[in-house]
């Protein structure tokens, strides 16, 4: 599976940023580039090129869908406030045609979401065949702010973990590339991007107070994180930090992961169940 | 509410192209690109400046929602086969953040949806506050293939276009913005474009044999669509003819659509609800 774009990566994203055992969240430098030897100029035309290249794959694997290919891909992305999700929801996903994109954003449970297993709210929003699906934040909120915050009993948490690793392997087995992501900023590039928001007054709905908060508790998140990855990040199910401090760098990276999921699957254009001259007669007929 | 873009539009779509009482659709020239005097050269340029006023337009009506305001788009996308939805999508739609559009395709209707009101598998994916809702064929298909292929008792039928007006007025009173297209290709480009499905090997997933069945019944569609019309083009919630021979044409009329409905909701970007010196005293602190 070794296929970084020559020329563009020195090491492939899909190797150099996984998770591995022995992970250490903390020995990350998260204004580093990993793999990538360009610049932030050199990056935009990547950024360019990769899209219409991932745009191309999506379509082929939706259009395999079509004709039975049960194919489908899932990005979760998880991330601190001001790491750059929505960017990359714009600016990578957004590049791809809006029909093959399915995205879910997890928001604070309601009070419904509440009354059932964490999984619940979750399971409809898989992917269908074809589709690129997004999670923006999804079921590890489950066990990152629940765990911080403690919104549920410590044995729970702990039983959260293989609950998600069995969701995630039904996912697997029904066909599903699962990338999990996590944008790793540094607290002085989030200080500097909540200043930003606070100085601009068209920025200030993106600002809430309770960033503030989240952002005192950064330690205890990162010990969380380090537990996620400790406990879920599997063969079937890998997890990539990304460093994030970076726009430019977060952005082709996610999308290269994607592009390489997109590649392995050796798509092609599928084949006609029908007889095409056939058609061609009723059509010139018609 | 007369808008056009300046040098842009001789007249405004919104009201060009709007459905009034006495419309005849058989009066449409469908090569023809009312209001526009500009050709596909300076199209391609205007679709691309639009773009970025939709996506910016759109992201203020999404940070509103986030202080309260309601307000939301629905757009409904109705059309024969190959006239040109998909390329609505891609290339107009396309261009928004993703996270502020909502895209709901109708396909044939599964056996559980037909144990319900036709209405009742639509309700669902009204959009939210904030958003540019998506409908990719639509509960129009009830008084449309359902017409015309008699999928219904004629009384039902009937009864839809009621039924259609009062859950659209509802959408209205709900603070939506109701916006429906009909794209609308002539036989002989509907033909040209079918034959390009069949003579590329790499376009024959999109060709399915029930396309030419259906184009065989253009005659009864067209009546159809007539019917909706006259039944359905009410105040609250107007159609827009849109000749579609010249994708380029539709897509910036289209576009124009969308403008111009954010444009009248005047919006600004919201006024932040919490003490922004406080919280840059917070920031500092963190």
């Amino acid at each position: 599976m070794g296929h970084a774009a020559p020329g563009i990566w020195d090491a492939d994203p899909s190797e150099g940023l996984r998770v591995r055992p022995g992970f250490v969240l903390a020995d990350v430098d998260t204004d580093s580039t990993p793999g990538y030897s360009g610049d932030k100029k050199t990056a935009v035309g990547h950024l360019a090129a990769g899209a219409a290249e991932l745009d191309r794959l999506q379509e082929m694997l939706f259009a395999n869908s079509r004709l039975g290919d049960n194919r489908k891909i899932l990005l979760v992305l998880q991330a601190m406030d001001t790491a750059g999700k929505g960017g990359i929801l714009r600016h990578v996903v957004g590049s791809v045609d809006p029909q093959g994109v399915e995205i879910a954003a997890f928001k604070k449970p309601t009070s419904e979401e509440l009354e059932h297993d964490f999984l619940w709210r979750v399971r409809p929003h898989a992917p269908s065949a074809g589709m690129i699906g997004v999670f923006d934040r999804s079921h590890y909120e489950d066990v990152l702010i629940a765990r911080v915050r403690e919104l549920a009993p410590a044995e729970e948490i702990e039983r959260r973990y293989d609950a998600i690793n069995a969701f995630e392997q039904e996912l697997v087995d029904d066909d599903t590339t699962v990338i999990k992501v996590m944008l790793h900023i540094g607290t002085d590039e989030q200080k500097a991007r909540l200043q930003e928001r606070l100085d601009r007054p068209e920025k200030h709905w993106k600002f809430n107070p309770g960033d503030i908060d989240e952002r005192l508790l950064t330690p205890k998140y990162r010990e969380a994180y380090q537990l996620v990855f400790d406990r879920t990040a599997t063969d079937a199910a890998p997890w990539y930090v990304i460093p994030a401090d970076k726009k430019w760098f977060a952005r082709i990276a996610v999308q290269q992961l994607l592009i390489d999921a997109l590649r392995d699957m050796e798509l092609s254009w599928p084949v006609a169940d029908f007889d095409v001259e056939a058609e061609k007669a009723r059509l010139a007929a018609s």
